[in-house]
């Protein structure tokens, strides 16, 4: 210990020689109290165009098509042009950022690149604010340090490869948590996550690609932390993503497709829905003013079409029963109000979903978490659910429904199995289903491609109805 | 295409040139045929001692104290010397093997290394069978090729970082789901886990190392594919490890404690529990004959002490309490049997665990995977669980089972509320619960270690009760 020489230090009563003591930096120098370690002293709110500008028009539900992440790429686009001079702003991608339809961004930013260009390089540049590197671990990291010291980000990647920061994800998830026990952390910008290409639509890449577990993994953590919202159309994330960028301390995780799809609510419906979480499409339903025969309950986009579709043959084919449509688009309203601050209280839950009918619930991940959510609920026992059960492969878009039983005819067949007196009747249904799905086994298998019948279907319009249900004793049921 | 001089590959009708056609390999010699890309045709079964001698003695449950994974370590470590020379078996871990208490391997073999060695180092060498990297995606993808070429091995992991590989996992998982329907795809060994240093023992490191949601990241894959194993002794990890060692085609997880702690069964009946998957624990119950009044089920080590110290608890306050304790060793046997080739059958489910008593459940993990896995069983109204709820720190033992209600006391509290006709008698009881919280945090605060009556408790022995229970009311519950 001599080595280190403390006469030099220490005088002989033992304390720091004074010249000493003086060099240590003080306040805000000290490293400990660096504002940067403190970013929610540096955060500044982003300037925020207003997103219902962005707006897809819905004059119909169902009619128009649109690509709802491209929609979100072109809001994001004017936020980051707003928030430019302030340099706070930043999108973090694994070389995913135009796959998953943020390209507009691209017209007033660049990809941030310090080494050589090469003239064949699109939109790289030192400058640049889009941080792109095929590395989850890479873009976590960058986009944790980036809110840490006071910024904004959103993150986009594939669903299935996001579990490759889920350790990462825990320690941010964890950090938050203490956070908000410790009075002097000033609140920092939210981590905010969108998940497209996801478990639905892997028509090329298949099973390997398939994983819509990450929403499992984000909801084990403490509720006052992560938020879960699976918009089902453009609209609806829009509204999503503009509360993403408000809001602080969380974790929002976002799930969103980025192929052309039907648009269903106008923007007003939307910010509508989005507040509340979920709520009753009365467009869709015909129960209004009486006790619904069955609720069909749907979360995400894909899981929203197929409900829609199966209502729409339900209410063309069994006229009079009274179908309730319920569609979710913030996950944790489900849980009981005593377990997430979102949670719908059991009043309103009773309400929507009823503690008697059946509930057929079409999922965008594994079923069983909505189970998870739920079990306290009283109509709970009444609750099947349909979602991504690990069945997969290269295939068409329906076939990867079919596969996992969340298409439109099994919806169908869950329908006539529960519903008190269906079943019996409904015989002739359920053959002209079976023979549908045999018919689309033998189209992909020949065309590679849906049947038209299904490809082709809208909200409402009779044209487009399958002709093999159409043509059955369905009509009976 | 013309510099690619095809005149010189073909022949005038466009054929390949028989010289060049006899140039590529056949047989076995082909790339796609090449037997280690097909490694359960090289697969020679593991030579395995009888795991039986390697018991611990127990003549009393909860007298004997052991570390698991270190009993585990020493079967291991005759497997390592059993198969040195048939060259077939290794394991993994990230800079953990020891830490995990795996160290007597290190007697018959080394850690891989074939760099420079330096005189202090510790047991490396170039043909060394234990591989140790701090990188558990390394270990992870050192093992899948390890399997996939037809050899044997066990991965050992803090558990809350083999999240770190939760991504390579699920394609690991799907490689196997999809290979169980290809025909000419031989069976390889399982891929084992074994994850210790886990949630309930991070006293010195803390919330950052708190984290069993890999189990719940494990149960989203194919039912087919997927094993979990909570043992709550030494003796019954042996019997699990013995199991996984001869399995194939499966994704194992085996969870288990390295903390000195009782052991409650003997080798006889440990096999036969984990044969079973789980079962009553009759010595710790006293319903034989009639119905319980309470089912006190418990999965994983933590768990297993905390609800037989509650039961011992009751047993000497409540003696009239009909109490049945159920321990569960393979989580899977709790799905239905349509879901899962583990499960309990219904009839079976509600024999053992009634379907209108309540069942206090005490869970290693997050408690909701257990109302996921149980939400079909009749009884699943009445099963209140408890486990870890995301609330954690560096602090002791007991008091992170306190942190998430999982501890004793708090187990004796959920009876006394549940059990009908109970808590109207019990209110002088709950007080002495309440005080005795109290009472560990204050000894906690002061000592910084649990108080002597919590670390000295063993099964069925009055002189260790908690004091402050045993001389109120509680008596008269």
């Amino acid at each position: 210990m001599k080595s280190y020489q403390p006469a030099e230090l220490f005088d002989g009563n033992g304390r720091l020689r004074p010249e000493l003591a003086e060099l240590p930096p003080r306040g805000d120098r000290r490293m400990s109290a660096n504002p940067h370690a403190n970013g929610g002293l540096l955060l500044r709110d982003l300037r925020l165009p207003n997103f219902r500008d962005y707006a897809v028009e819905v004059t119909v539900p169902g009619v128009a098509t649109a690509e709802a992440t491209r929609v979100m790429g072109r809001f994001l686009r004017d936020v980051m042009k707003l928030n430019l001079e302030a340099r706070n702003f930043r999108l973090f991608s694994p070389d995913e950022n135009n796959s998953n339809r943020w390209q507009d961004v691209l017209e007033v930013t660049n990809r941030a690149w310090v080494a050589q260009t090469l003239p064949w390089d699109d939109h790289l540049a030192p400058d640049g604010r889009v941080m792109e590197m095929l590395s989850e671990h890479q873009c976590q990291g960058w986009l944790e340090g980036y809110l840490l010291t006071g910024r904004h980000g959103f993150f986009s990647c594939y669903e299935a490869f996001i579990h490759i920061i889920d350790a990462m994800f825990n320690q941010h998830a964890k950090w938050l948590k203490v956070c908000n026990h410790i009075p002097w952390r000033r609140p920092i910008g939210s981590l905010n996550y969108l998940l497209s290409s996801h478990v639905w639509r892997q028509d090329h890449n298949g099973f390997s690609h398939q994983d819509p577990g990450f929403i499992d993994h984000v909801v084990n953590k403490k509720a006052e932390v992560v938020r879960v919202y699976l918009p089902p159309d453009a609209n609806s994330l829009l509204s999503v993503t503009d509360h993403c960028l408000r809001s602080r301390n969380y974790i929002n995780l976002v799930v969103a497709g980025k192929q052309p799809a039907p648009q269903w609510l106008t923007m007003d419906e939307a910010v509508k829905h989005c507040t509340a979480g979920l709520g009753i499409w009365e467009w869709a339903s015909n129960d209004r003013g009486q006790e619904p025969d069955v609720v069909m309950a749907c979360c995400g986009d894909v899981p929203t079409l197929e409900t829609l579709a199966a209502v729409d043959l339900l209410h063309r084919h069994a006229p009079d029963l009274k179908i309730r449509v319920v569609n979710v688009v913030d996950l944790m309203t489900l849980q009981p109000a005593s377990e997430h601050p979102h949670g719908l209280s059991d009043h309103d839950f009773d309400a929507l979903f009823t503690i008697d009918k059946p509930i057929i619930f079409a999922f965008h991940g594994y079923p069983w978490l909505i189970h998870r959510l739920t079990y306290r609920r009283h109509g709970h026992d009444n609750i099947h659910v349909r979602g991504y059960k690990e069945e997969g492969t290269t295939t068409t878009p329906f076939d990867m429904c079919v596969l996992n039983d969340l298409d439109r005819f099994h919806l169908v067949g869950d329908v006539i199995d529960r519903v008190p007196n269906l079943a019996a009747k409904a015989a002739y249904a359920k053959q002209a289903i079976r023979d549908k799905l045999i018919e689309h086994k033998e189209y992909i298998d020949r065309y590679g491609d849906d049947m038209p019948e299904i490809t082709g279907w809208t909200w409402g319009h009779e044209a487009a109805a399958p002709a093999g249900i159409r043509s059955t004793e369905a009509d009976n049921v």
